[in-house]
């Protein structure tokens, strides 16, 4: 459940009967929020007004427990779009990382596709497993504690998703887990792993291989004096994107 | 299916034994595709070789017939990270249009969502039908010939999303839509309709208000030579969203 | 003087027998100062060593004292660049403010050009002198306490600059001060006065009208992992640009 | 004399008794504009009225003959104001090209200062010569043919500009002309180039290393329906700024 003051003032919280969520606008009593719906608001003890909201997807993301760097809604976007991900998709990942883009994907592919996400290191995957978990999307991932270096176990896959820092390594396995005309993406931050990436996707028989980043900027609109907010996250990482086709060359 | 030769030049066709399609690199008989899996190529009456992939969502959209301005995939996955809108999703949209976002979110929510679209145009329900027939997503849209300016028949909704040059005239109506802590979303070109319309979101006691747009801009990477596109579109539209609380402002 | 450790951490000073600068590096002596030449370095009390550089006409601005809203480099060059303001040239400027944008022009039209510079707040002048004094350059400027609204004084300039929130109640007046062809310039942070702005340039009988705005992202180059920087700033002032010409409109 | 119509239809011309301007508005006897101050107006043949308007310096540079990629108001703006030059600079360049960024400079250093600008391509000398004499600013440049690789004859100059593809190369020789303190900047398409010069800047014992990209996004002002412009230019060029020290790494 989502309490909501502001943009910026926002808590993710579990209802239970005896717990208090203080903030530095009072506490709250959990156990009072049980019964209302969601739209309704709440007091903290000092009088404020929290309003008791439905975590959207988005919600949970950015409130996950991470130890990495976090995916961006702009760019969890792009990679929807441009994969065409959806209700029934079969999707490889490599690099679970804490599971945010894991959870992004299972809410889509949900409830007749599945998510099989490869990471190496284990301190990882018991965090991506709770942030799944509380996303309530276990049923459609599978983590894997293994190294997609050495080849994706699932064959004729619509998608895989390559969130490592050395993406141009999973080039030769995810061609072998796609199916023809299936879509590969992969996010990296550097415009050299961009380079080294599309290098090898090239050579690897790759088509309509394209490489993109988007900046999201706010627009503070107030009658009379709107304008763009003056602050902005300059960079995210870079997106690319290509489909799978047989040629000889792999 | 699609016909790709490039990033720039791919083909959108159906599979009819007697046609043929005619391009610069010459021709191709459709007919001769059949029984091709998806990845494979074929030769056009040039010797030129075209791949041939299946169609993504992005592919659809891109080629769908319109009279409308086109909604971008960087703003259609933008509201699909914002609104949450999955398998499922029960959606209301006003301003059909073209049925380019209608049919994006229509492949989001199938097979268990439905989305309600509204449009007071004749003209171009037609062209609505037509493409979202052609994508396959008919049986998870309801195109309503309606005046959404009179209210939604649809209540408890997930998620509204508005798409008509006067938004502000909408929010009512989308709230009484909406269930408690629905999403609303809007997509507007100019900054005077985003003032208006947050100022009577505000209004209408919606809460986690945010307007956006995006920017994206492709790399082009080539080893030793990696680059920013000198071309790229300046702006294609604002995105807002919010969510519809309880209060007794309406 | 400025005393250089890194990009962020740079001290505008004057070098006085007597005094000490205190940093969190350690304090200097800045009698020691003297007779280094420029490109030399000195250490601090704990053992840091500071580069000694000249000040650019950006150092100083940046390190300029004020109370408004500081003009960007991104912005004064734009202006430099679309004005066409150099030596010689004779310069009306409208909201002196600290003098940043003063000081600039007033370096680049010495020695045979002047700015004329109009403000009705007098707490800004004194702040926006001591910032001309300290440039070296309160030989090329009038700052003019007076109301820019009832007229300028100056006929026949190259360049008017507008630097105050209600741009278009000085339209008519530019006018009346520049010669034929002259440049109009203008800084605003929101859509709405450049909307007003715009119009009354219109409607004024000026050409060649053009809006826009520039934004600044760093490059973060280190051998094998370049990126851009994830931080910038989203947004400072649109600039506006004209040129009068002789109609009968006004 | 620019003759101007639209934004995007100017003409930069020479007064001559006996020529014509032929344009799809109709022709013009440029005799007749003979005796006409700035900011009046002449009609075509067939009525179209333009305005008679002083070029400023960005409209030469935009109307410049070349051969080589353009050098954008943005980033000539930004090289002014990030190196300071201004009346009295001395300036050495390197990679004359076809001239524009040095009529840029030369008309800022103008009366007092001096560009010594260096080209081994003897067919950009030619166009380089006619470019700044056409702007009247001959007196103040030099153009060498010569390999800047080999070293700059000057010494102590306040700023070196770098304009070829190979930046890094001239990195040492730029250090041996620059007084302490002087202000390095170069210009790159490309991340690659830049990652290689900062790198020879780091060894070379520079300081104050800054790399920069900017965005210029056009505003379109219209009343109760203004938005950023719809097109816009994706790239130009990197900037990389960098002051000289005295160490002893060189």
């Amino acid at each position: 459940m989502v309490l909501y003051f502001t943009n910026k003032k926002k808590w993710l919280v579990r209802v239970s009967a005896d717990e208090k969520l203080h903030t530095h606008l009072g506490y709250i009593e959990l156990g009072s929020i049980i019964g209302k719906e969601y739209g309704a608001s709440i007091k903290t003890s000092l009088g404020e007004k929290l309003w008791i909201l439905k975590p959207t997807i988005i919600d949970l993301i950015l409130k996950a427990e991470r130890k990495t760097q976090i995916v961006y809604p702009k760019d969890l976007g792009m990679i929807a779009a441009m994969t065409g991900v959806s209700s029934g998709s079969i999707v490889v990942e490599a690099g679970t990382g804490s599971g945010v883009l894991t959870t992004f994907l299972a809410n889509l592919i949900k409830p007749n596709g599945h998510v099989f996400s490869y990471e190496i290191r284990p301190e990882f995957i018991e965090i991506a497993r709770r942030n799944i978990d509380r996303a309530g999307l276990a049923d459609f991932v599978t983590i894997k504690h293994a190294d997609a270096k050495k080849g994706f176990d699932e064959k004729n896959v619509d998608v895989v998703i390559i969130d490592v820092g050395d993406p141009w390594t999973l080039v030769r396995v995810s061609w072998m887990a796609l199916k023809g005309g299936g879509v590969f993406a992969s996010i990296s931050p550097t415009m050299n792993q961009v380079e080294k990436l599309v290098a090898e996707l090239v050579n690897a028989g790759f088509v309509n291989i394209e490489s993109l980043e988007l900046l999201l900027r706010n627009l503070e609109a107030r009658t009379g004096m709107t304008r763009p907010s003056m602050r902005m996250i300059g960079h995210t990482a870079y997106l690319t994107f290509a489909r799978k086709v047989l040629s000889d060359r792999v």
